[in-house]
């Protein structure tokens, strides 16, 4: 099992990446193949002390920017290292892709270098989130469609359910659309099409709309959503549990008493940190696309590229990318 | 000044609604026009001796249901509780109403019932929430447009800046998007149309689009959403929260230290769950009408009915409604 590794994505580059990669290669027994300026690689792990068995680095010269167009990706910039990742991934070097450079270069790289699976509309980003199931959910899309039709979130729930099933080892994942109702006549009339759409889908386990509020609650294995009301979704989970975490801080360092509380939680409070960490759910698939391409957390540590690489094995081990294949096909006849 | 009361609205009605009352003219020196069937009523103070100084009752013989078409209210249902406290408003019995009742119906009885101020495209529902700032920060809309048009979003920022300074107290209040992505460029093209209307809007300091991840932050006073990704943003902040404060709670009962940490918190804890009351934040007025209509918390208690009546108060007091018709005219001339 080879993984391709942008060496070159992420605010900790290169780095955490190649200590991520090393870690992998000796909890899983992966291969490596880091991509990137390979002098400054080469580098990074002498100085660091980080072992490079199992590790093949490619040639990169550049590096894309957050800001530059996503667009960009696909032909202008083809001496970065996110593009020779992809194009590494296209050509059958490797099994699967991870990166943490921009999305949106993510995404068309994913969808126009290594490319779409016969059918599907568009490609998605999926993100695994913590919940009240150990398992967390995941929200598809999170935020690369802004404006989608319905016969697309019919998709998105097909590529969730194959992921969290495959990936995430959840038996007959219960898929759910974002709306803001639970009502079937609830929302705007794409997602009331949608909705119907999924009822009738054999392909998924369909439970019907959720409500924002109960995202977490561990009902849905699986919400479908718009990218826009997705997006917002994500980011404002982020934000609540950001704004908590603060305000519990600052009341724990308050007094001597509250102080002293703080000692006595140390575990729990270490529990708690754990259990909204990101890093433990890896990265986000690019779903909809022939192989695996993973999208790290742009500011994924060593372990949340450990992660990361560790959930792009399991996509290729397991051919997530055909079992979408194939269930499209069969949904569709 | 006159409040009205739909005393029948809610989960707890008609005992808090009418707890809230009394406690409201105490408070606040407000009259209250509680409606519904005078004898329960008259029943409920005296078996819980609440003083019914300074109340008047208006009978109505029904109670409109949460399940029920909420455009029946205006024609249908005109015996319940919700019809006869907004004609009663409509008729100049009193200043502004409160109820607890289903949020669609009390929607369409201030567009039509009460009636749209003229030149406003939809009545929108703001709700204030708990935030980094003491004020909080207003949501508009809240969820009773899932669809929208451009300038009905610019509509919503004036009318969410009026309520928040005249209400809430805030000068120049900071105007926001509720966006995907904080560049002008981000969103759907209805997102896009609406930002450069509301950088063009001189009646609102708008400081561009805020992504999910900031709105708690308190840059934004008022977030101007559509009503499909704002009802989404508000049940997901409801949602993590629920998820965090039981997680939290939990988390203080595991073992023997853990409830020793729990003692020693017990003031912060209170002060913790007191910043995220939504009882402290009052209820969410229906904007865009002529007249204050706020709609309060399905499960309000008497303290939540209480702060819901002096929202009105305030409302009627600085004639929102018509300083809204005066913006809404300087903006379109």
């Amino acid at each position: 099992m080879k993984i391709i590794l942008d060496a070159f994505g992420g605010d900790h580059a290169p780095l955490e990446p190649l200590r991520g990669a090393e870690l992998a290669i000796k909890e899983y027994g992966v291969e490596i193949i880091a991509v990137g300026d390979i002098e400054k690689m080469k580098k990074v792990c002498e100085e660091n002390s980080i072992s490079t068995q199992g590790m093949e680095f490619l040639q990169a010269d550049d590096v894309f920017d957050m800001h530059e167009d996503p667009m960009d990706i696909v032909k202008k910039r083809k001496t970065t290292s996110l593009h020779i990742a992809m194009k590494a991934l296209a050509d059958g070097m490797g099994d699967a892709v991870v990166s943490a450079g921009s999305t949106g270069a993510l995404l068309m790289g994913a969808t126009f270098i290594v490319k779409r699976i016969k059918g599907v509309k568009r490609a998605a980003l999926g993100t695994v989130m913590p919940g009240e199931k150990e398992t967390g959910f995941m929200l598809i899309d999170a935020g690369a469609n802004a404006e989608v039709r319905p016969e697309m979130l019919n998709q998105f729930g097909i590529m969730g359910s194959v992921y969290m099933e495959k990936v995430a080892g959840i038996k007959n994942p219960k898929v759910a659309l974002l709306n803001n109702g639970a009502e079937d006549t609830k929302g705007t009339p794409v997602h009331i099409e949608a909705n119907a759409l999924l009822r009738q889908n054999k392909a998924v386990d369909f439970i019907g709309n959720i409500e924002g509020r109960y995202v977490m609650s561990g009902e849905a294995d699986v919400i479908v959503a718009d990218g826009f009301s997705g997006n917002i979704a994500l980011k404002t989970c982020e934000g609540v549990a950001g704004f908590m975490t603060k305000m519990l801080k600052g009341m724990l360092k308050k007094n001597v008493k509250t102080m002293l509380a703080a000692i006595l939680l140390k575990n729990e409070l270490k529990e708690f940190k754990a259990k909204l960490d990101y890093t433990e759910y890896g990265g986000a698939p690019i779903l909809g696309v022939t192989k695996g391409v993973i999208k790290a957390h742009g500011s994924s540590n060593a372990k949340a590229f450990k992660n990361a690489i560790r959930q792009a094995k399991i996509y290729a081990e397991n051919n997530v990318s055909d079992v979408i294949a194939n269930s499209l096909v069969n949904e569709e006849e």
